[in-house]
């Protein structure tokens, strides 16, 4: 069975290769500015005693750095030793590298990160106005060098290149679950590889404080389980991805979002203590307290010694999700406000924020917040991160304020990459904004809230569907056609795997630890028809209400958000009931519904063992019933015989039933099964959404 | 068809279930010295809020440590989070550990490591003498910890056990490439998982001086190309050893495999410089100079200085393969085995190591040495690791020296576990000795020698094979039982994946590099078919010779040394050809056939793309034919037709042909279509070796 599919996929790129532009088979994410390939012209070869050789004026410490980790890089894809490739004499590398300047020491917001590439059969030139060009350019050179007849090669080609938006970011939430200093370092690589120049980390919320301060030390010891970054550790990284163009913006969220301070420190907050560190999720009362001159005191001295650890010229707030009942509670908060003529609990945010502001004014920062903090009363010069939408970017912009767009980027919404390769921070309200108000908007960032990820699944939840968001970020706007970002993003999945990420491997390992056993295919199968509820449906369930202590170690933390065999599974099923049918597609199609259908009974021998996977058996059911379906819809339409009413009835019912989350997974494949059922039935296929909650 | 397999694998597992006694189908390797199972008794369960707790009286640092690595080894064995698991007050633990004593602060040979588990439904109980004991009682918990019905979950049991040999070891060759710091220490908690008492550290040889020395910094500075351990590194590594009951003996080899000594010191060679680090395999001439003072007065500074960083007790001289050619050519060294009445070289040898012995001893340490170094004139103290076999440890052992077996635990000679698992440091020649000399043979250790490793493959050369070792030199000399070895180590396989041991994983990410393909399936069947060539069959090869500097991203280097699939259908073939047929067998033996014989079209579209696979293209139309040739034998079989001795004639120059390493892999697949070929035609079949060269 495994094969046929396999057989299928020969013929299914072949047909591509066949249909597309040579350019868009390149293995490049994100799609570069402008592409011109030489066909016929023959590749450089990358042998082992490939060389780079760095242009006399333009070298730098800095691009020295640079060319070493690409050597590094290199020999991570292509399997080489640390002897392998080497520096050149200037003009002499195989690769010669030509930058007019250093960069900046600390890398700063819109920065020349531009870059040509100009490949032959005997040497490659990459030209930059400055090392951050460089450093785009030698990833656009390790995605290209690839195994070939000839050994590992770079197509003949020139690219012209630059990033759409200066401000194209990961933010990862290192304060719900704690994210190793090794499992930040690969994702930072990872960044690199698609040339995203953000790293926006949330350090601080009420499930964690996590980096050591020396000045208030109570806010690491007491807030943090001992699962913290000492200042080293965040220099490390900092300097880290310096080396590979990223700025780190670290977010200390406030006033809200904020109990792990308090537990060190209760008299920042506006109600009494004693507080704890929070274990369960959602939105919870404790916040600073505004209307203190202590609590603008420990923020001068605490802000002061992180602006000092952080170099970069942004400096996060937070500012979300205050639901303001500490503060409706407290008298003399309402005093306060009674005698500052506050009319609500947004004045008095605005009121903490206008004050912070000039906190971290004083220390050389530039001030960054989730919407919620966009007050007129603010200067102009903050920046506002929207996870409401374009909208309210719209409204900053008219406003005056830059912003960046997170909504539709939210990675643990476990939408497809699709979902978020159509979100254009210049669509909706923002499209008809005026040019100089279009300048504000600087780009986004996808949020990889901490919920749900651990160490070890944390990878699966960003990879590869960041590179999408990468490229939305940096190809030109009209770069949208989702079969070739697929095409690509397939590559790069694989590709990805040499820096250590372990978004596919992780998977494996985790499916195969629910079972204990080494015969685990059957739940591989189920696991590719499946994927988790974002992570609104998983708050939304009645009954399990996981805390910051539960593990995750079940089917819902193994399975992938995205699946190549749902996907390719809906793609086949989309072509065959829209009549574009091919030789070999309907068997295809029956066989994967048949391997569905007779699934259950192996999966079941496994579960019964599993505390694991029992959860995992009603999906399993569904599985086998929908593949059941599937095939009687064939039956009808191999029949030319339209489908009973009563029974397509009856199935739309079975699907839409499977449909439902269960073990907090979703079976992604019925709904083709269903478009399958409608066309049997004579109806045209519906792409009935999966009912899951809304983000 | 995979299916299918899964569905013989279920019917295997069933039918051992049922032949075999309980307590072998635990997930236990080493086996235990004894085990009694309690049926019907319950499991104790190992939730969430699991707790430790250890006895007041042996209440030690070391013991807290080694709890505190085994809750973070549960945590991974489980996908549990950091506060999963915790401490308790002496006597409330579910896991009660009480010690006697604790164990040296610096570890040393001989130590006590016996322990007694005792589980209950309600509670473990953990005893041992010291804390060197309960730590191998930890591992033995974590094994039997599995996902049952009931959660994470231990049988009810009690264990008494301790090792059969008190020196259990791994040499892991961190010269001829160098092996970082993150692959050695995730080996040293797979060898502390399987219970290895020592890591023999081979830091020097012709291809790589790898630790930083502050008395001779040429050593590391021009003798490693910058790949080195700096002294805390060592340090780092020799505590986290520690921490694992692991001792580190490191091995300086001398006067010969010294070449990267003399690139920065060449004064200490007998030939004229000046030298360049080796980047060949083999035996090469550069020896020491035994003949000057000055030697040995670097010797007594430079062994001073490493004896201090190294706790051990033991300090391994190497003392292998000097081929004496730049003695002969040097007329003073001539002159001084003259006048010093010296016969021939390994008297010269001899009169070294006894100088060096002198040396180390005066530095507080045991000299250990390989056979070679075996001499009359050399104290007793002395520990002999032999390459060479029993024989000579039962020489040396008659002499009265103490000796380790390694001969039979090559790890690079590719061999089959169940081969190592033979080797028995008390057969052949050593079954002979009497109970003192007996005494004399301390264990063994397997090599891995590091011609043919990476950082990326070398975990797939040490496991899971290293485990079957593991229990050869720790459990009763009776337990000898293939099946359930192979049995419990598939498992074990499997559960070393939590320790990061990418044995695994590697292989997978490596196929699909030489690939640069989504869909390689056709690779994988070919990949399980095959097994790299040992290291001896690499040095024959008449054209291709590989250095130090040539990468490892053949098939060859991502091939595993043994696969289940490979050993899997050699049991079914000689369970079928000797009439113990089951229902299924023959069609699963025809499917995996006919998987083989058309195989061969899909390989070759993957290969045509790749330069890495097209030296494979031969062994994949060798394994189509066999794949054909055992197909019609069936025929013939089924048919109850004796095959015709043309064809047997024809189809076995075939198999033969076959067996002929291609691309330095063989085609282990072979074996077993030769004996259907000889069944077919009436013969008796015969397990005709492949064609490989001795080791």
């Amino acid at each position: 069975m495994r094969i046929g599919w396999a057989l299928l996929m020969t013929v299914m790129v072949m047909a591509s290769t066949t249909a597309e532009q040579e350019p868009q088979l390149l293995r490049l994410m994100p799609w570069p500015e402008s592409v011109k390939t030489v066909p016929g012209s023959g590749r450089l070869i990358v042998g082992n005693s490939f060389s780079v050789s760095v242009s006399a004026g333009g070298a730098n410490p800095q691009l020295r750095r640079a060319v070493a980790i690409f050597l590094d890089d290199l020999r991570r894809h292509t399997g080489s030793l640390p002897l392998d490739f080497a520096f050149a004499e200037t003009g002499k590398g195989q690769l010669q590298i030509s930058v007019d300047r250093a960069s900046k020491q600390v890398q700063e917001l819109g920065e020349d990160e531009s870059y040509s590439l100009e490949v032959t059969a005997s040497a490659a030139i990459l030209k930059a106005p400055s090392t951050l060009g460089a450093m785009r350019g030698l990833q656009t050179f390790l995605q290209l060098a690839q195994i070939t007849p000839q050994g590992f090669s770079v197509p003949t080609l020139v690219i012209q290149d630059k990033p759409r938006f200066p401000w194209r970011g990961l933010m990862i939430d290192s304060s719900r679950h704690f994210t190793p200093i090794d499992v930040v370092k690969r994702n930072l690589d990872g960044m690199a590889a698609v040339k995203l120049n953000v790293f926006h980390w949330h350090l601080s919320d009420n499930q964690g404080f996590r980096v050591e301060s020396r000045r208030f030390p109570k806010l690491h010891e007491m807030g943090s389980d001992g699962l913290y970054y000492t200042q080293e550790q965040v220099r490390e990284i900092v300097s880290y991805a310096r080396d590979r163009g990223i700025r780190v913006v670290p977010e200390f969220d406030m006033p809200g979002h904020s109990t792990s301070w308090f537990v060190g420190y209760p008299d920042l907050a506006s109600g009494p203590g004693p507080y704890s560190i929070e274990r369960k999720w959602g939105v919870f009362d404790p916040a600073m307290d505004p209307t203190r001159e202590s609590t603008y005191k420990f923020l001068d001295e605490f802000i002061g010694e992180m602006a000092k650890l952080f170099s970069d010229e942004f400096f996060h707030i937070g500012g979300d999700e205050v639901n303001g009942k500490q503060w409706d509670a407290n008298a003399r908060i309402q005093q306060f406000m009674h005698s500052h003529s506050m009319k609500n609990n947004a004045d008095l945010q605005a009121y903490f924020n206008e004050r912070v502001q000039k906190i971290v004014a004083k220390h050389g920062k530039i001030m960054e917040g989730w919407d919620e903090i966009l007050h007129p009363d603010l200067q102009k010069s903050i920046v506002i991160q929207s996870w409401r939408g374009q909208k309210s970017l719209a409204d900053a912009a008219q406003q005056g304020y830059r912003g960046l767009l997170s909504s539709g980027y939210y990675l643990d919404h476990m939408d497809p990459a699709s979902a978020h390769y159509a979100v254009d921070p210049f669509t909706g309200p923002t499209a008809g904004l005026s040019d100089t108000d279009k300048q504000k908007i600087l780009g986004g960032e996808a949020c990889m809230w901490a919920e749900y990820v651990s160490p070890e699944n944390i990878d699966s939840r960003i990879w590869p569907r960041m590179a999408a968001i990468a490229e939305r970020l940096w190809s030109p706007q009209n770069v949208t056609d989702v079969d070739s970002m697929y095409a690509r993003i397939d590559k790069i999945n694989s590709w990805l795997d040499a820096y250590g990420l372990t978004h596919n491997t992780a998977r494996m390992l985790m499916l195969k630890r629910t079972a204990d056993a080494e015969e685990v295919s059957s739940l591989h199968t189920l696991a590719d028809a499946v994927v988790p509820v974002g992570i609104d449906g998983r708050y939304d369930l009645p009954s399990v209400k996981p805390t910051a202590l539960t593990p995750m170690n079940r089917l819902v933390d193994a399975a992938a958000p995205e699946t190549v065999k749902g996907r390719q599974f809906a793609a086949l099923v989309d072509a065959f009931v829209s009549g574009k049918i091919k030789p070999g597609m309907e068997a295809e199609i029956r066989s994967t519904l048949t391997q569905w259908r007779d699934n259950d009974i192996h999966f079941r021998a496994l579960a019964e063992n599993s505390a694991l996977l029992q959860e995992a058996l009603p999906v399993s059911r569904d599985l086998s019933a929908l593949g059941q379906a599937g095939l009687e819809a064939l039956d009808y339409l191999d029949r030319a015989e339209k489908a009973p009413e009563d029974w397509k009835t009856q199935q739309l019912a079975l699907t839409q039933a499977a449909m439902q989350p269960k073990a907090e997974v979703v079976l992604i494949v019925a709904a083709p099964i269903q478009k399958l059922i409608q066309a049997s039935a004579g109806e045209a296929p519906t792409n009935l959404p999966l009912p899951k909650s809304a983000d």
